[in-house]
């Protein structure tokens, strides 16, 4: 394929942010201890238990579909269930990893903009205590969505006061938590910790890292053991320094908050750009750094020998534009114009 | 702990080696394709045909141990069993995560240098046939074994014709196979898919990469489908590029040959100056970059005050010395230094 | 709970049939070699090849969810997803043992009356050849379904056409595959094996037999090796003559198709002698031997005082009613009084 | 293959046990509520309860492997080890059971009697807080082990001290529970629970069932959920009376204790009748009802074509003879007479 340089294919074909190859250069200095006794990684360490709090216990790993597996493996038994939106990643994009890690059953929500609300989750409880059902243990929402939507804080405390009252716990996948937190001006920690969220994977690698990923526990006594899990899972770094870079310039100076303020206004940009087209409709609230849309099948095709993104859903023509900390206005009207002109006859 | 700047523990304390980090940079402009669809990961993949034969299929992934549990996995079914030296890293040293993935047993032949024979295969091949028994499908060997010695091409080829003749497959744990290469002054390919290797894990981390790690198979029907159990294994990295550009780095101007030859040496020379030291008895053939070595218990304690290292069978006051691509003359000097005053009353 | 002795909850809460008891009883004369090398299990596959064709291989199996679990193992791998109604037994009543023990995504479609269809199917094809998702491998089809209702072989055909141009394989949960067979006056094997069906979980504890269960391979490649599957799934039944002889009474004589026409004819009765009750709605048709029919709430829990059936769906007050070839007149009678009674003020 | 009826390859070869099958068939009266809600499950667990102790919870199982695997699948974590005896059933001939199951690595310690100590599981917890190494969590042990040994209770509460001390479980395979309480003459409680067991697989079947297993937790919490792990396990049973109905018939008048003597002492006939041979080595301790020998290589040949029995080492010319509570001292004569025409010229 020959396609310009710029992708909306997705916000992990950008490149590495500079500050962040910067401080992974300056974490390259002479030998260090392997797999996470260094400076850097106590340092990082730091910083998480800045952000969310001193008893979360923080945890590196290599990919964000390792976290959210490997995550959920460690506070469930193969005999559970895990409650998802039918949009999730865990659902649609993990080629079954949670199955095959966990050996759960995962239960999907249907849901239009990626969220799922107790009402849902709740018929699903009468298979509790019945010994040929999977038993419900895990419910798992996305901060932000597969599309681009966020969960309000007071959302997410309905949802943990729910899992709480029946025993249950709450995982969020944060791989795009930054990009929600941007959007709703709060604090990483009030939408998903404080919120009451037990278990989070948060991502850096969308928000401008290489490839840093971590899973926090915000109950300690959960944490137990992970270590092993996270080895057996193969997700432990040898050079741990160098995930811990990467966190650590995220998280120095606001970078991780102005890359993710940056997506979502380049995505809110995209949108404005193009809703008045009459050929073109927004599908989804453009709340992060995705936006949805249907158009002519013909322009897609088209726009797709000039730019990758990805198509949603075939059968309703619609496609997914993502943007990232590093595209910039001129990548905008680039677009757009492309857009408008596979758009003429 | 405080230790001196220079670690004896493992060559994966090294930092990246300065072309490889620079080689990342160079590939850090602009977007990229996600998932091994760019120009890095197709320069990378041309240098493992070159080497290993244009009928060569490399999967790159995150870690070795998920190399070896994702690629066991993929050529076995769970009622298999996998033979490989007691010494092993998949036996002793990934908290049980070939037996998680994969489902095998792995049944283990005692070796004191860290090398198996088909003599010693032969005896569990009696269980062939037998419904209650585990079935052996899969030899899996390490080169450079975990104590530094190394295969030479004809003692892989005799396993390799064993494992055919029974219908075998053969495995190579090769983390550190550009160390048994640079040892036996033989390519890569030689000493691995020439000798009749059908899988191979090929790390380059310990080699001055930062976390590079392939899965090789030399049969390319094993290969069928191997994308998608390395998804599933949570081996799949979003950013391949910077994974290729490792890889790109090594096998430019045999980078990979000059800090395999470099630790090597290093070895060596740290054995040849502590050999004669009476009270220190070096255990195994130094052949690649490790020594093996026992000393007084009062001296290992006094030593590990000023350097990280292993001790490798506390039982018998034996420890393991790792030299790396980063470890210098001037290194060895103190090192050795240490050592004596570390023996004095 | 004080219940009548008579049950209407499932057809495995019938009795083992006098016949079957008497058989297994005849099988309990002196030694025997174990493991199924024994004159029984020899009886009992040869009536299984007469029934299901001379290339069909049969394995016995202890229960029905690990004929169905361990089955589908054997014909996946564990990033392939099966496909199956919302109503399959296998995704709702086995605690998530297809998960566990395949490491497989079960894909499930929604259905009224548990049967579904190829255009159903189709759009989960696009996974196919995207790394990221599950592949689909398996369609899985329940004869007759959960709900009662049965497939005719021509349905049945439209899958196996449907599957086989796709490269996916049809397995059949056959629990009830007598009672399908008996509605649809047609053999066991013209719903099965002839229709296209390649891996058939084939039933006898429900048509009258204590503990009888076996896999059928139509396509014999397929099978090898699944003695150790069984065996590792921990279905190999040591004393396996007292399975076989179970299969050899209920295919002597026809046993089986008596038996399960006598279980429909019961349902038939039962659902005639209830329909026209003005507060009763029957839900399904009733081709085999369930009734399922909503009847007011207060109704439902007087008569449960006296029988022992399942609600279900509790929201919409509906009850499932089983028959057996153990179920008489005698207690349709009496069950159709109780109802009546159940339902005065 | 043209054998005399009677075997002396195992005692499962042996029929199931006249009261046994009577009691089967006494519960065969009307129907009764699955998965173990019936009187004769009550009654069943009523006698476990009062061989067990009161705080004992019992499981109802299909198969030895299924109890073994099953159960320590319940009291692991995938990342665990499992120490076990290089005899013991479940490293050697449950087909990978335990590793597909529990995901765990079995570390196997070699014994010339199938038994193990305390002194050789020390080493092994060195491992113990290593996040590279699979940590030991279960010892296991066999009682009568594979080589008809038996530990006596001081060596099972050693055992128990250790464990407890290290805060490891102790787990034991009691396929043959009744055959050593009728060696020690002690009660079936006082070699398990209260010699400090903490999980039991009970065996049924080679005692004279058909097929009846138990799983007994004797720390109650530890038991949490299992019904949800045993029915995931494929080890539910739907007709759970026709198990209880063979456990109420080996408890009742003591019929269990009556049949592991018998085959005990049928062993020990055997024994001294060949012990004095001149060309037989008996090479294990006969304290249950194996009897294993060494014998001409061409003797074991002439004599397999009267008699089925195993060939326990090949290499060592060894054979592993067993008898049941169904063995007569006439059987014994006829094999002591066709040993003895064996071993002429």
């Amino acid at each position: 394929m020959s396609h310009s340089l710029k992708s909306f294919a997705s916000d992990n074909n950008a490149p590495v942010h500079d500050a962040v190859f910067q401080a992974m250069l300056e974490s390259n200095r002479g030998d260090a201890i392997g797999y996470g006794d260094d400076i850097h990684t106590m340092a990082a360490e730091k910083h998480f238990k800045e952000i969310f709090g001193k008893d979360a216990r923080v945890f590196f790993m290599l990919t964000g579909t390792g976290a959210n597996a490997a995550g959920l493996s460690h506070i469930t038994r193969p005999y559970h269930a895990i409650v998802c939106s039918d949009k999730a990643h865990m659902e649609n994009d993990e080629c079954g990893a949670p199955e095959k890690i966990t050996g759960c059953k995962l239960i999907r929500l249907p849901s239009e903009d990626g969220k799922i609300k107790p009402s849902q989750i709740l018929p699903h409880l009468d298979s509790i205590g019945f010994q040929h059902h999977s038993q419900p243990k895990v419910v798992s929402v996305t901060q932000a969505t597969e599309l681009g939507t966020v969960y309000r804080p007071e959302e997410i405390s309905e949802i943990a006061h729910f899992t709480r009252e029946h025993d249950l716990y709450l995982h969020m996948d944060g791989a795009r938590l930054a990009n929600a937190a941007a959007s709703l001006d709060l604090s990483l920690s009030e939408i998903s910790g404080k919120a009451g969220v037990d278990l989070l994977s948060f991502g850096g690698t969308k928000n401008g890292a290489m490839a840093a990923e971590a899973l926090i526990f915000f109950n300690q006594d959960l944490a137990d053991g992970f270590e092993y899990t996270r080895k057996q899972s193969m997700q432990l770094m040898s050079k741990m320094r160098y995930i811990s870079a990467q966190f650590n310039a995220l998280f120095s100076g606001g970078l991780w908050l102005e890359n993710a303020r940056k997506a979502n206004r380049m995505a809110k940009m995209l949108a404005e750009r193009i809703e008045d087209i009459p050929s073109i409709t927004i599908t989804q609230q453009v709340e992060t750094n995705g936006v949805f849309a249907m158009m002519p099948r013909a322009a897609i095709e088209k726009l797709r020998r000039r730019y990758f993104f990805y198509t949603w859903d075939a059968r309703k023509n619609e496609v997914r534009l993502m943007t990232s900390y590093n595209t910039t206005e001129h990548d905008i009207d680039g677009f757009v114009e492309a857009i408008r002109e596979s758009l003429r006859k």
